[in-house]
């Protein structure tokens, strides 16, 4: 038997029991703190001999300075040519794909002239030196290499530095090949809170970045969160998710398969389907009792349903769409008749898969647009890793003598107010000027 | 006599100086981190009960239910209605070139079509509901209210709370005036810790957001900090700085007076002045000095140049720039003969005002780009608030049948290399549906 949280709209308490099927606290969230707080200190205080102190401890890398933990530039090379052919056109493919999609993200810098000669602008320049952190340990993600470091070199970034968890030195060479095609420029093996400190913080042998990207375990989140500030963030990654909404006309054993394709990462993740007729829901969860020995990571897949899954049976599909407006799911996929009507009504999600054909599963590896997505409702507010995250703006302000006076006139009036003389003496020695001229 | 470091980039030391100079941590960052952690989990627990107690502790306003802190939306019209006719037309045209600048970053929707008829996007759309927090105690900045308010309502973010403090009640009327002409759908008299907590988690009176945004004291920014990933924020604002590369051909009082109107937000506030000419750097000391005495806030001048502020000697102006990459200031005044062309290679700063009319002031209050800018060296990877804080972004895949059998074949093999099963499968039946078709 498969045990799967089964809710319905009509029930009563249905807004409490949604909202707590997909709140998410880290359960040892003070721990977690505390951990990370001190390795971050300990890496900034002593530098490559606490990375390599930690590195030692947690992934058996016993090694004499931080030097070995570096990856070889060459090294990455020869990985990608090594590889099977259709491993290397799969990944060719993918890295293409999320290039060709990053480019039209790009910002451009814009500037405009007003009538008394005064110019107003924004330049957009890529960051120096990112980090992109790449979870290791229980599976290397190749995919999440190529997600983390194209956008990059699509801003420019001339820096990118790979931090990867090698545990016990393992690293597949999947991974340095991604690398590669990446443009990665540096890559260590070094993994954990540790390898955020080293970033954030710089050692003898990592440079100090101005930005680490990328999702990781729960200390990767907390110590990102504690250096924020020092360096920029992308954001603050939670397990994954996946919202199904299907009208009831897909293959049951499809549906089965895409919410499995989620729950597969990790006891922690998280997949709902959410559909207004009962017999489907009873269809997909038989389709899914029945392939569920099949697969190779059955456990996690078990554990993960019965943990955090559920089974949503709304009174129709503008109703569905509601739950996913509440849910603000990392990964949406609509699999219904008009999924273009649908999209338009969806307020918060952090990608959408249209259509019966669009498996989520896609997305993740080879359609273009980012895989580090928001997670855990921040779907309101935040965005897919996008090339943009990589850019950053500055305001450019140009004023002819006679705009200056024109608008120290009101800045100094606004001052005055603010009760701020110098500033409005500092503009007035620009009217002054201009009254003279 | 005026105190004030001197630095020469001849000294064999000067790189040490010059970081000792622009670091900054705060005192008590521990402390802080307690007492905002504290409030937050205070509002989160007890909601209004606890606003009401902050409030009345820290502002001494005294009051039976916080629906009394909220002041009333006709308040802020009528605010507006009754100012002076100067400092209604001054706010009026801050507000109407704010907008008129913001207007030109909003961040588009695109999509497209491959040849097999997938298509990909991505959807931006405003926020739901935002925050804005807005310092109050020792000077209100209706100017604040502005920068904050009005490029959330050109990205039409369709609730913006703003949240003030009103030390023993009292708040400007140009602060009203500013949230009216803003856009601020709803206020409240609330400042501190708790007040981001209570946007962050919701009371019974005040809503829950999705984004807090705005600079506040070290209390408001630790507790910003604490509850990114809950809600969004901007970023962590430390101090104001300004940095100023003259070339020695601008009248020194203009320059003293620039350097002023950024000391006196502060005594934290840092002042930097860059030149090859060290004869100038004396008349700029000395124009400060004689300035000095006239101005009403000299107290926390003098406290802040002798603190952190520099009059710093380089040997050309080529070198200076290189001062500006490393200090990555908020505010960098470019008072030179060919400001353009150094602004090309300056690399980080928040925002630059090029030439000897564009007074630093100017961008505060009304040229246009916002003034809410990356200080303490964040400008090396973080952006002026702008209106792309108050969008986010969706991916859009939706594949026809033919794409997703394309894509589903390398998606199946990357899938399989990193060990996940069900990703394949998933990716599998889009294939064999394809064959079959």
């Amino acid at each position: 038997m498969l045990e799967i949280t089964r809710l319905s709209t009509t029930q009563p308490d249905f807004p409490e029991a949604l909202r707590r099927l997909v709140d998410w606290e880290a359960a040892d969230a003070h721990r977690v703190q505390e951990v990370a707080a001190g390795i971050l200190a300990d890496v900034r205080k002593r530098g490559d001999a606490a990375v390599l102190e930690y590195g030692a401890r947690f992934d058996r890398l016993h090694v004499d300075s931080v030097r070995e933990l570096e990856i070889d530039h060459a090294a990455l090379k020869s990985a990608f040519d090594s590889l099977p052919a259709d491993q290397r056109e799969a990944l060719q493919v993918a890295a293409d794909r999320v290039r060709a999609y990053a480019e039209r993200q790009k910002v451009e810098s814009f500037s405009f002239e007003e009538a008394d000669g005064t110019r107003l602008g924004q330049k957009v320049e890529p960051l120096d030196r990112v980090g992109i952190y790449v979870p290791g340990g229980k599976a290397a993600y190749p995919s999440s290499v190529l997600m983390n470091a194209v956008p990059a070199a699509v801003a420019g970034v001339s820096e990118i530095i790979m931090m990867v968890p090698a545990p016990d030195g393992q690293l597949a060479p999947m991974v340095l090949a991604a690398a590669y095609l990446g443009g990665v420029t540096r890559a260590f093996r070094i993994g954990g809170a540790q390898a955020v400190a080293a970033l954030a913080y710089g050692t003898e042998t990592v440079p100090a970045v101005d930005k680490i990207v990328g999702p990781g375990n729960a200390y990767v989140a907390e110590a990102k969160r504690q250096v924020f500030g020092v360096v920029g963030i992308d954001m603050i990654a939670g397990p994954s998710e996946i919202l199904v909404v299907c009208d009831g006309h897909t293959d049951p054993e499809w549906i089965a398969m895409d919410l499995f394709s989620q729950a597969e990462h990790d006891e922690d993740a998280q997949a709902i389907l959410v559909c207004p007729d009962p017999m489907y829901l009873d269809q997909v969860q038989q389709a899914m009792e029945r392939l569920l020995p099949g697969m190779e990571r059955s456990d996690i897949i078990r554990t993960s349903l019965a943990r955090r899954g559920a089974l949503i049976c709304t009174r129709d599909l503008t109703e569905a769409v509601d739950v996913v407006n509440t849910v603000a799911p990392e990964h949406l996929e609509l699999s219904v008749a008009e999924p273009e009507k649908m999209a338009d009504s969806v307020r918060h999600a952090g990608a959408i898969f249209l259509g019966r054909h669009t498996a989520e599963v896609l997305g993740d590896y080879v359609a273009g647009p980012d895989h580090v997505l928001p997670t855990s409702r921040t779907a309101r507010f935040a965005s897919p890793l996008g090339v943009y995250d990589f850019q950053k703006r500055t305001s450019l302000i140009q004023c002819s003598p006679a705009g200056a006076a024109a608008l120290g006139r009101h800045a100094s009036v606004l001052a005055r107010t603010e009760g701020l003389t110098a500033h409005a003496r500092s503009a007035e020695y620009r009217v002054e000027a201009s009254g003279r001229g």
